[in-house]
């Protein structure tokens, strides 16, 4: 079968692309198990070396707010989607009009190449926990409303009405996931306002010092990125009628404050690990990781399949083995 | 001062362009109440003649979804938008492109068009309570979350988080209010599922017969023209910092059975206009006006001072004075 991940030459995206490519089966257009034959990658940037040269893999690198190009993207016998590609937090909140062309048209641009497909693809869509911000319940539930409080927010919530609506009209079979921080991102630190999440581990475990800007008892709400792949795989095969009147969801995470990240820390690399971390305040960034929900009762995902990590002690390890062991190799 | 109404040439548009034509004053640019000196009514079609041939009318005729179109029409000096334009929900779900092209793209070119202007405008933005929808709790609270089952009420939704995004932002000075179903509607029935409540009253007391197609015991969430147009008007001075979090609130209305309608026909008609009503079951439309939420607890639009009408007879009261007299003179 053929599968499109836009986004595909990110972080999410490569792991992805490697698990669809390792031979992991889903859901496909007959209606059982099947392989990847083909799997187009999209992103602005070409994904790694050793994705790209799979023969099975087409990378492709353009706008997604270019109609036409998603058009030539999402075509012929594309039998699912999964759309990751997006500005993220602060780059849609710095260019409100780089966030509306990427988020909301590339979105549009996507689910209207998936209409015109001979048959409604299923289409996984990444939404976010940044769909709610402001006055909110101490702990988010199923029926808390969406009130975004950044563009990113507000860009993936209309999203997740198109996903709807469109799925409603039989125009796809879509699902949206409200993805936690996934934490530990591999490669380099960026710009989000909760990189250091996944610095403070990443950077001691390489032998390399960093800076915390937020407080030991800050709490992060995380999933690992080994279970969001997972997670991406069981939304696509989830059947369409379990998601009711609703094809999003928030996803289980771990809510976990930044002294057990540290003792995390220290089970794979020792104090010297954690000795590497030093705390050094940065007003801006409290302030905007202060606006986030951190607690939630994720029961609908949970009643679907959906899973946390174990513990965080899981999530580092799945570092170790996945990314850093590769790197060091 | 210069407004702007698009949808001006329909029955809410013209309520609302007679009550500024007639004196009514909102806040100007400079903080103050101001008379309309400039009024720019945009739709499909012209407004009415006594409208159209104020000297301080601008009547234009256009497809909002075309952006072209929209940049020309709220331009230079307008301080004020009041966008009513819309597909409505019947409309939208015949024709889904139409109703994106209308509700969607035509609301984001009025405010990006507004984001233009020397000065974020005020913007007041009609949703609906279409919002709601599939799984609601039996009242509607004001942190229900929005799970619109209309493609009409999935582009009230986005068009929602485009004027709480945008006013974040400080493009525009939006107010997005979730209207009732209004009653009663002047005019001739339309194709909307909800036209018969205004139908049961308007036709009766024009000496016309008229079928009502849901039992006597169906409730409906109405608000009338005249409530509505004071409502808009309310929206519109409120101060921004009001608003919180959210500029989107539903108003309050009356939950009202079809017998108490009938009661308020009565009183205003007599037995002979309440024997024009004959019902007639329409199994599909009882089957849309059963999905749609009914009871509501408008808090928040209270406490801004948004009021519901007194009681039905009201209602009738006002659509007599207003509508059915004018016709006749």
């Amino acid at each position: 079968m053929h599968v499109v991940i836009t986004g595909g030459a990110g972080f999410l995206g490569q792991k992805l692309a490697r698990k669809l490519l390792s031979g992991a089966t889903i859901i496909g257009p007959a209606g059982k198990p099947a392989e990847v034959s083909r799997l187009t990658l999209f992103d602005v940037v070409a994904p790694a070396a050793d994705i790209a040269r799979d023969k099975r893999v087409r990378a492709v690198t353009g706008d997604i707010g270019d109609k036409a190009t998603v058009d030539g993207l999402v075509a012929g016998e594309a039998a699912s989607v999964f759309h990751l590609a997006a500005v993220v937090s602060a780059g849609a909140e710095a260019d409100f009009d780089l966030g509306v062309r990427v988020n909301l048209d590339g979105t549009r641009h996507v689910l209207e190449a998936c209409r015109r497909l001979p048959r409604p693809p299923r289409v996984v869509f990444t939404s976010s926990v940044a769909v709610y911000g402001g006055d909110m319940p101490k702990v988010i539930q199923d029926d808390t409303p969406m009130t975004p409080q950044t563009s990113y927010g507000a860009q993936k919530a209309m999203g997740e009405f198109m996903i709807n609506d469109m799925s409603r009209k039989g125009f796809i079979d879509g699902r949206a996931l409200r993805l936690p921080t996934i934490v530990v991102r591999p490669g380099k630190p960026n710009k989000a306002a909760s990189t250091w999440a996944s610095s403070i581990i990443r950077e001691p475990l390489q032998g390399d010092a960093v800076e915390c800007p937020v407080d030991p008892s800050t709490e992060m709400y995380v999933l690992s990125p080994r279970r969001m792949v997972e997670s991406f795989l069981h939304a696509h095969d989830l059947p369409a009628e379990r998601f009711g009147f609703s094809r999003a969801l928030f996803l289980p995470g771990l809510t976990i404050p930044v002294t057990a990240m540290l003792d995390g820390l220290k089970k794979a690399g020792g104090q010297a690990a954690v000795d590497k971390v030093r705390f050094v305040p940065d007003a801006n960034i409290r302030r905007i990781v202060a606006g986030w929900p951190m607690r939630f009762n994720p029961a609908r995902a949970k009643s679907l399949g959906f899973k946390a990590d174990d513990n965080f002690d899981q999530i580092v390890q799945g570092f170790v083995e996945d990314d850093l062991r590769r790197n060091v190799a």
